[in-house]
């Protein structure tokens, strides 16, 4: 069974475009704090504390995707529903579908890597596997 | 022989995260303004202008999708080279390959519409076909 | 008796720099959401319903000042008290508190203008009144 | 004499709120990057490496102002003119004229420090005093 999560943000003023809608970066933006959500809901310590403990420093994106079905704008009440989809080798799948009540707005996927800096040159990063104690919490 | 245009973006600290690198949000940021710079390069109005004329008020994303090949950080000069690559009916493929000198940093790839705000119902919008006065300006 | 209203909001990843602390910039995109949410409290309806009934188009700052006391970071949650301290003749002075529990880490002070577009040059903006039955929503 | 230092920005349309002109933040955005361009331009080292050799993380802001005369949209190009105008004993006071052409667009004003982490809580910052090898570089 495949654990879910749901944020929910409010569409600002300064979120919209001259067009009146969401500039679509910040569906983005949302999806990275969604994400990190997630994370913290499975009871995941932040990224600071797991750069002490476990050398890992985040989830940087590999890949993304998203459908734009629906332009929502200021004043909207957004939910993202999270799920991890795939675990790969280094990586994994999540998806995000993000909804105004009923209606789906967006449908977004994202392939991200646990990463740590490399030891030979701390200004770029690398791929780890999930330690097993921090892959229990999201399962 | 597709037209290409090539717009430079400077990464500034804050567009960087707690990792020291960019908010991969930005980079959709500056696709979309790489997607305007490329219509003016061509020659086409602002959008202002084209919604008092033809009621095009944009190009909203309909898909996006990008893949992360390496990390930018601020200092960093990136190039954003686009180009349009298909031709739907009332949509169109766009792609941007972002580099910092000969490195490629991030390819990506996003479906447009040409929309007008629909009669019916102005908080919403509707694809149209670019008239040809403006569809030659790109060709 | 100053009515007062209260917005949260939480720290994301994306909201903080490089030195691990929210990009100040942001606390101006959160003082704006919370000085739109006091209207809202207040019973104001949107701008883009105000525009046709009352041509208002918001409320644009002319003067911002703000004191930074302390960083916050993401995972924060934090709590911004907005007032209107001051009316003046086409103009208020509106101040905002930001605290993370019981400290505080900004405060903010904002003149805006009640704003339309000008008649003779509708990308010009000029101040105008409030309209007594909006200003009444307010007091 | 005072160093002065003009960094050129583009407003993109993503910069622009529904009421078509810039959402005030932004112009904070761009002052910090005009005053990381103009310790660049005197020649100071990035901040990543000032935090290996002096300890010193960025300049986080204490207090800022800004006054805004006109609007900017998409489109403008606009010239942000750095200077420090005051030195303080662990801070300094940056100025930043912003302009489009000949017009003043918004005048700011920064109180910055120097800071590095505080050797008890790497969390919290202090404020230093500019070493003389790097202020030299600056006056």
């Amino acid at each position: 069974m495949t654990r879910r999560h749901v944020t929910r943000f409010r569409v600002e003023f300064g979120d919209c475009d001259p067009a009146q809608i969401v500039f679509f970066p910040n569906f983005f933006r949302w999806m990275d704090a969604a994400s990190l959500q997630f994370f913290v809901a499975c009871g995941m310590p932040p990224w600071r504390e797991l750069a002490q403990s476990d050398g890992i420093i985040g989830t940087p994106i590999v890949d993304v995707s998203a459908k734009f079905l629906r332009p929502a704008t200021y004043g909207d009440a957004i939910d993202i529903e999270t799920s991890i989809i795939e675990w790969r080798d280094t990586s994994f799948v999540m998806r995000h579908i993000i909804c105004r009540a009923a209606e789906i707005l967006v449908e977004g996927q994202e392939v991200r890597i646990f990463a740590r800096r490399r030891p030979d040159d701390p200004m770029r990063i690398q791929a780890v596997r999930l330690p097993d104690h921090l892959r229990k919490l999201i399962e």
